[in-house]
């Protein structure tokens, strides 16, 4: 890929500085688009934005799902507020609700201890591995051998690089073209510092979510301890704050239109190299389906909750979950479509397997033959795709899905950790039992049996042979959904596992043991998990082929647009990325159009005072006011509130930092705007923009309405 | 007032030429501001917009609750295709849906007679008439006898100036400080012409309606027709096109962004003038109240309808009005509640009053008392608003509210003609006979008995001392929602009023007939009507003492504002007015900015294949062909569709030519934007925007798509 990029900066001058640069680029792709990244504005050198270790990149955390930022030397983490908003409900009571009123420690001795489940992943090295990973795949390989090859080969290398206190990953770009290992410092003692009230913290709420213009004051502080002698380790007394090495500097000042800005973070998932066939199946079936399913499940749980509140608490989690996917597959739709974004691939496909052709050559021409194939192989998976969601269905009735997951880790207990399957290796088993303890807090009874029951429905509408012999056996003649649901109820009845303290029972016997068991739902899952486990490995297989078939699609892509002086940046995979831009707007449709900053002002034509849309009465006051203490904008006129960039993004950015030419920081990503929603799998470029709330509102909020000056003190911010 | 409007015409220099004029203008008014005028950009003589029988003004029509132009020789006439769609209904037949399809009379044989309650009315005159009403007035009067004066004064008005073909009606302004005697031709003969299909014409419905960004062709053409000796005539094949005095222009090239734009039509009703605690009313009772009410109502049609489709035919029109009002009544809500209206009224009346007592003198110490007199008025009128609701949800009922229409008429009948009540005179007997014939087109015997039932229910909640006897003794003991039901039920089935000729009888019996019926409902009507005519007398009584008051608050409010050097006009009241402007877009809230047009792009983009969405794909074709034929905006670089401009128009307006600087056809007015909803009350020029359908999208849609070229011929565009 070094070819490419390199190529690419010399075509640097044809890209003018209004278009917005699509791109989620690894750091160590930076220096060959030096270019790109001056004209846009930079004045770091893109060097110094290579070194994880330098700063600024080793100030950038991963939160494992959102990113943040060191921002003091006594490791003061800044995310936002969605990000830290478990620590905020961890230390929350119906008497003391930290949600709603926000919080500040004043100082280290009234920090809050998050979730124990909270970390703070501190990237300490990246290392190619694609020759450890791929050095012993051969071609006559089959797809089952091929994928257990790489399986063994990672598993290997994360057990090579792990030690206490550090978690380590291979992570694979391009569908396999490459992969990188990444060791991280994993902090387990992550405190809750301070919070925004839920009215600035949440203003707009679901209502906003994904849309402009958004007032959301989206930030929160944590700070990450370890042991006094430095080292990772859960929550104690004793513990120290860590000493990062490297902490982002704050620029009071912001950022304006048209100025350069960069967002660092870790974006989980992007399809943006997938076929037109994926694409097809993605709006004609798979997110039409999942609508449907969801609204399903919303039905089930809302009568629930309506008969008993218990219930609605239970799942209020899922809900908010649901609705979020809701409302995203919804923009997914009405984007690809508006973006006709299949013959957009067809196009493209047809582009790149014309100049293959025009290309010749024994290897261009097999480059053809294997894209062939992989369309094939989109296509097998796709015949699978009516069983693999009745299964997740059935799956994911909490009290079936924990006796197989119970089952399968008695069988992989005994095994030699390397050879155990991924999943189920010892550092996995802290979160296993994790899960079966918090499963209580997110279960009941008859809202589990609906889920079984409802998963069961669609199974039997399965054809012959893609049903589970076990399963059938267990269902009989059960066929009406009385007989089914009758089928289920009997089946709960049998079993102890929604007790907490039988699942952790479990949790640590062996086969023999569950074997023996007469739970009747450790018994069915003890008959299904072989069968499950068939379906897994040649899910695996096919995945092998794919590890064959997507690199060779890669590299037919990257040789194209190689060609035309192109860059080309992998897919997210959860690693470290930069995404950089400039400040500014976007006309999301005709006659319409949005400025890059929204203002204090708009809190105010906003703000209804109920939730969401509640802003502080001393908000609203000093608003109106108009007491910004010198963090309005000299060029606004008023103090912003967030801002848009034509920034690539996606989930995984939450809490980025936003940084200015200089690397400080300027905000804080926190969403993307509602035509970016399908930006995961075509970027546009003219439409998509990322949402970050604005530095200048956060340290205003900070000290006008919260009084967190010990904060801004810590962050070397001058006082007003 | 011309003093004010004078001393108004000093003061331009003041206001920037960026910065909305509100007002609803008198014709007569404009010469006086003649400076603000031309500083927009007017550019014909603002006298020669004072002449209603000359050019422009000569060719501005109404048509009762729409306004039109004449736009050719042979009496031709633009309006909104909304304005025109009554014509549409009245000729489409299930196979042959012209509001779908659209119509298109090649010539003049192929026109298609309108609806018989259509109407083209010329202004030929206007008369001030203030002394003729007030001259007899004394202080000493009554609110009684003063209303009873000021209908007399107006019955003779009206009487003395009506003749065959014609009618005039006396108007009101800034609620009885001065009067207006307006003498219209009354065309009866109106014929469909030319309509786009609903896909254009209607495009965005319901959903659009009141919004922008739009892309609605809103516009139809029909045609005026009279005897062939040129007088007023219902319809006859005999006709012949209306030979109007003045024609409007067409200017194919319209207006682009910052030019000078005019509006000229008879909008319906403002409530600028409203004192403060009027608008508190609305915003805590009115509004709120009827937004209850009309749910309530929607739920009674929408469960019937879903029971028996025919029901839901009959008031779909009902429905279609109970949704409209809905969504704005809750524009004006939220526009007053953003407004802060209640406090600007309430900071303007202390303004006003403080100015009076600091001026001194007898005259302005009795205009603050005549003040706080007028403020007693509203209270004691809003103490009767239960009552009132109550009984105009009774009197809803079809069924019930004829039989009492044909007690009263019966009752007028043998009066000499000016003793008879207003509504009741000769003039009007027309008007009632085709109502009691339509009724049986809107109405459904279940769901008229529920509306009765429902206004009963609202009416025993009354105090004992704001109840009708009669009602009560028909009531008896029923009081609980069953029991009113049954009587209800055992009412209609004593009558015969749901037959249509049995309705005719009555509307030609006497009452000596109708005190001899056993009709049930016309016994109750029999009972109830003079004690409604009481109620109906003390209203009276409550609006002449308010034509002494409010005057003198306007009296008050015009000396105040002509101090200030500005001027003051009217309060809509459906008589001819000008508002000038700008074409200019709109910041609607923070971070929104709306272009001042629309464009063919737009049209595409909100093309989903489904109404209101349903663009012809003729159309989208063409638009992605970009084959605008020239008709497109060289500033734009496309064809433009709806534009907005910061005008002041209401209800009314609709259809009302939108006119350039020299008096030239540029579009039609078709709606205001969202926040002008409720601008009713207080006009924003910030944010109040009027939307037009721009000319070149009607020339386009004409020529391209719908082959209209023998309109455009007559219209005198030159031939693309």
């Amino acid at each position: 890929m070094r070819r490419l990029v390199l190529a690419a900066a010399v075509s640097v001058g044809l890209i003018s500085s209004a278009q917005a640069v699509e791109g989620m680029w690894q750091p160590a792709q930076l220096p060959t688009i030096a270019g790109m990244l001056k004209q846009h504005g930079l004045k770091l050198d893109p060097k110094s934005l290579t070194d994880l270790t330098a700063y600024p990149m080793g100030a950038i955390v991963s939160l494992g799902g959102c990113t943040a930022s060191f921002v003091s030397p006594d490791g003061l983490v800044v995310t936002n507020h969605h990000c830290g908003y478990g620590a905020l409900q961890y230390n929350s009571t119906p008497q003391k609700n930290l949600i709603v009123d926000g919080f500040l420690a004043k100082n280290f001795s009234e920090e809050l201890p998050g979730d124990p489940n909270m970390r703070v992943f501190v990237t300490e090295e990246i290392r190619d591995v694609t020759k450890e990973i791929t050095g012993k795949l051969t071609d006559s390989m089959s797809g089952a051998e091929r994928y257990k090859a790489i399986e063994q080969a990672i598993k290997a290398q994360v057990k090579a690089c792990e030690s206490d206190g550090y978690r380590c990953d291979v992570y694979t770009f391009h569908g396999g073209y490459s992969y990188q290992l990444i060791k991280q410092l994993e902090i387990k003692d992550v405190r809750l510092v301070y919070a925004p009230p839920e009215s600035i913290g949440k203003f707009g709420g679901d209502i906003d979510n994904w849309m402009w213009p958004r007032h959301t004051g989206d930030f929160s502080y944590l700070r990450a301890y370890v042991s006094k002698d430095g080292k990772s380790a859960t929550y104690s007394k004793d513990n120290v704050p860590y000493k990062p090495k490297h902490v982002l500097k704050v620029n009071p000042q912001g950022v304006e239109q048209g100025d350069y800005v960069m967002v660092v973070g870790y974006p989980g998932r992007t399809n943006r190299y997938r076929l037109s066939d994926e694409v097809q199946n993605s709006i004609d079936w798979v997110y039409p389906t999942q609508i449907k399913v969801y609204e399903d499940t919303l039905d089930i749980i809302n009568t629930a909750g309506k008969a008993d509140p218990k219930v609605a608490v239970k799942y209020a989690s899922m809900v908010a979950g649901l609705n979020n996917y809701l409302k995203n597959f919804g923009g997914q739709l009405e984007g690809l479509r508006r973006a006709d974004a299949v013959q957009v691939k067809r196009d493209q496909e047809a582009q790149l397997e014309g100049w293959l052709k025009k290309q010749g050559g024994a290897e261009n021409q097999a480059l053809v033959a294997d894209i062939a194939k992989l369309r094939q192989a989109i296509a097998d998976e796709k015949a699978q795709r009516d069983r693999a969601l009745a299964l997740s269905l059935v799956n994911r009735a909490s009290l079936l899905g924990t006796g197989v997951r119970l089952v399968h880790l008695a069988k992989e207990r005994p095994k030699a950790d390397l050879d155990r399957d991924a999943g189920y290796q010892e550092r996995d088993w802290v979160r296993i039992e994790g899960g079966l303890k918090q499963l209580e807090r997110r279960y009941d009874p008859k809202v589990d049996q609906q889920f079984l029951a409802y998963g069961l429905k669609r199974y039997i509408t399965l054809p012959k042979d893609q049903r589970l012999p076990a399963l059938d056996a267990w269902l009989g003649d059960a066929r009406t959904d009385t007989q089914i649901e009758q089928k289920v109820v009997a089946l709960y009845a049998g079993s102890r596992l929604g007790d907490t303290d039988e699942r952790l029972k479990w949790f640590k016997a062996d086969s023999k043991a569950i074997d023996a068991s007469n739970d009747s739902v450790l018994k069915l899952a003890r008959a299904m998990q072989p069968e499950l486990q068939k379906i897994e490995d040649e899910a695996d297989a096919r995945a092998g082929e794919m590890t064959k078939l997507r690199p060779r699609f890669m590299q037919a892509m990257i040789a194209w647009k190689d060609s035309q002086n192109l860059p080309v940046y992998p897919d997210a995979n959860s690693s470290l990325r930069v995404t950089f831009g400039n400040v500014q707007g976007v006309a999301p449709r005709d006659g319409v159009s949005y400025s890059a900053f929204t203002t204090a002002q708009g809190i105010v034509e906003k703000a209804t005072g109920k939730v969401p849309f509640n802003a502080p009465q001393a908000e609203l006051d000093a608003i109106k006011a108009k007491a910004f203490d010198g963090y309005a904008s000299k060029k606004l006129g008023t103090l912003p509130v967030d801002f848009l960039a034509d920034l690539d993004i996606t989930g995984g950015n939450s809490g980025s930092p936003a940084m200015d030419a200089e690397g400080r920081l300027v905000g804080l990503a926190f969403d993307g705007n509602w035509e970016s929603v399908s930006g995961d799998w075509l970027f546009n470029p003219q439409l998509n923009r990322a949402i970050q709330v604005d530095v200048r509102y956060m340290l205003w909020v900070m000290h006008h309405l919260d009084h967190a000056d010990n904060l801004l003190k810590e962050m070397g911010v001058p006082a007003k």
